[in-house]
């Protein structure tokens, strides 16, 4: 996940540099109010990312907020991105379909996957970035104003901004835990499905599927899926599935694609990401792949969003597809976060807390209730407001043990908020010294747990 | 200009790939209707850009039709994108605002020519891409339903939909050409100020203004920009200044950015662009100067539409900013250009056509109207059902001397179209063996002209 969305927000400067024409503007600032929409995708709001953003927090603290890999992207595909520098062509608008070599390595990869011939004229867009520029311009291409969105909590947050940005309306499902088993995993999320049937009226139009799951972790299952896709079916939904962690299954556990499922082709738009799979999050390359019917609306929107993704990057993250196989990557890469996953959670087994083992994803949420802090610790002005003491224990181990992670209540509406409020997301792409070094320093939190 | 926006919108494949459940999808095609916004944004239409896409005329056919460079950006900007590829962290997610460096560097250079000194948090914005993603975030950020935009015609094609899927409703403006003069030029192409005083309600909430113009090469005066100044400021708008050709502005006519006239930095949004100015059209990295009170909300939108814009190149576009003056790089490039604009001017000189001579950016008009074609010349059939004469000169003309154009009709609204119908927009952004090469094609010209 982005260090996301709301992260970062600016605030409107104080203007203290000392130009008198400045302050002058100061005076006449916000002539034009801005669009109500912005307030309705709450983003404006300062919110739990801004008051974790690094800035805030111990220089030395280490950041397993924030979803982005503190290691390179493979030699090989940096290489290939040289080399389209190095043409003139690849440093030129691409297509907004997206790169015909992308596209072609995309029907190479996951045609198989899918079990299908796909079409690269028709079936395959390529976008700026999967979660962003792909999830948002889907809504722009369908959702007409007053159209419902379902999505399952806890939910990536950029979607409730994308959804409202093109007049949909979100609806909230969530999993729900049940963490008191013995060996508690990602599975033990569990959707009520009368719970979702009921969320479902005429004017619902797409429903949201995150396999693997952020923040969970969870790899939803086959069953799962079929009803999902059942309810798709029976109320004429589309299904927007967001794969972007679909190469980090462990554990055996089957990722299943919901496009395969009987009659779910027609309405299911897949989603991925080359900044995911090839620890490459600011190349903002993704991509979906869908019906014509879902494709040829979602390329107008995307034409008229960004137009097209940068070339050089598409042409590199081609050759990334293209040799993946040869080059035994996936199953490397597998194994490398099988180890940085062992690293966080053996930290976690060791203080003896509750999380729930993922089975996908590079995310685990650890139970935070059990941590306890004096009556009189200091916490910041801009948590003081916020009732919920989740929030400050993420804060406080942030500040007293020097690993951050995000309270998981940013991830729900704030009805639900009490279903996932004494987890925290802690994320294992780093690599396994650093995971290490977090393991250690976790160790401290030993005495703060009761 | 983008090789456009409608260009090349895919339509659904005749599906005769042999496989039996594509047949069975087909039949269930269209499951969900796409958003209406489509429609009115005309983004579904099928247009003068897939008319003249290469893939319909001759192999050989020199394209002056679409605004994309047959050239590489400069070596030196292109090793700093080598360089970033090199190091972890530009190959992760930048922030939203764009990379600090970028930030800087645009402040070093836009900071003096706008007078002001830039604060790198409140004040820039690094987008996907000048035209596209700005354009569009400020439209997300601003626009309510029914909010009008006034945009001159002819106009850069991706205002409109740009300014529909927001909600908004495009309002036109003609500028009205007078080429009878012995050397007619892009200034002779003037705002009716009346006809732009009626055109502003009470719904009116934002002007676009594009100097240097694509398509025109209209360098707007001083004396023009403060009348439209005038009229943002006694109505409170919000001015969109699109200054992507900036840097070529030819024959010592002067640049005027409107942002620096008395009053008018607190409402103008002006649009700067890293692929145009560094011939790297594919890179996708531009920006956006302006108030505080403008740029929070844009990045808002920003965030939620692309989250932030590709790391690499932003990291090469700073760099290129950043030593743009030791190299000299803009005298350089203004010669450069100066002498492709000479050598396809000189071509319809020696016609004896009638052009408005550009004074800035890399396009020019040529009167179409004295071109002639035999009575029975077979012209496709996209073309048979628009009247428009125009349409059939550009396709003549691409067919039988081998240099494509495009009608310039496609850059006004239907009730304005006469006004500019009778011209054609070559680029002159290739190099300058191209253009030679185009220059004595077009001689071929002579005996269909009357």
């Amino acid at each position: 996940m982005a260090p996301s969305a709301t992260d970062i927000l600016p605030t409107v400067s104080n203007g203290t540099n000392g130009f008198a024409h400045i302050k002058k503007y100061k005076d006449r600032s916000n002539l034009v109010p801005f669009a109500s929409r912005l307030k309705d995708g709450r983003a404006l709001a300062q919110d739990v990312w801004s008051i974790f953003n690094a800035v805030n927090l111990p220089s030395d603290c280490i950041n397993l907020g924030q979803g982005y890999m503190n290691f390179p992207p493979p030699q090989w595909v940096k290489d290939a991105a040289g080399e389209a520098l190095a043409t003139t062509a690849t440093n030129h608008y691409s297509h907004p379909k997206g790169r015909l070599r992308l596209r072609e390595a995309i029907k190479k990869v996951y045609g198989p996957l899918l079990g299908r011939d796909l079409d690269v004229e028709n079936e395959i867009q390529v976008t700026s970035g999967a979660n962003e520029g792909t999830l948002y311009s889907v809504f722009t291409a369908f959702l007409e104003p007053g159209d419902e969105v379902i999505m399952f909590e806890p939910f990536f947050d950029q979607y409730l901004p994308s959804v409202v940005f093109n007049g949909g309306v979100p609806v909230y499902v969530p999993l729900h835990p049940d963490l008191s088993g013995e060996r508690p995993t990602s599975d033990d999320w569990k959707i009520d499905f009368d719970e979702l049937a009921r969320a479902i009226t005429p004017r619902t139009k797409m429903i949201i599927v995150n396999t693997p799951h952020n923040p969970v972790g969870k790899v939803f299952t086959r069953e799962e899926l079929e009803k999902i896709a059942a309810l798709a079916e029976q109320h004429n939904l589309i299904v927007m599935s967001d794969e972007v962690y679909d190469f980090l299954v462990f554990d055996n556990k089957e990722h299943v694609r919901i496009a395969t499922l009987p009659g779910m082709w027609d309405r299911t738009v897949t989603v991925g990401s080359a900044g995911k799979l090839f620890s490459a999050t600011g190349w903002r390359v993704g991509w979906l792949i869908a019906p014509a019917s879902i494709i040829r609306p979602t390329l107008a929107a995307c034409t008229r969003i960004v137009f097209c993704s940068n070339s050089p990057l598409q042409e590199a993250a081609a050759v990334g597809l293209e040799q993946i196989e040869e080059r035994g990557y996936l199953a490397q890469t597998v194994k490398e976060y099988d180890e940085r996953r062992l690293t966080l959670t053996s930290a976690f087994d060791k203080l003896g807390m509750t999380y729930s083992h993922p089975e996908g994803s590079y995310f685990v949420l650890l139970d935070i209730s059990s941590v306890h802090w004096p009556e009189n610790y200091p916490f910041p002005e801009s948590l003081q407001g916020r009732g919920r003491d989740f929030n400050r224990a993420c804060w406080f181990i942030a500040m007293e043990v020097g690993v951050s992670s995000i309270p998981v209540s940013e991830f729900y509406c704030e009805e639900h908020c009490s279903i996932g409020e004494s987890y925290a997301r802690f994320a294992f792409c780093k690599d396994v010294d650093t995971l290490k070094q977090a393991a250690e320093r976790l160790q401290n939190l030993k005495r703060f747990l009761r």
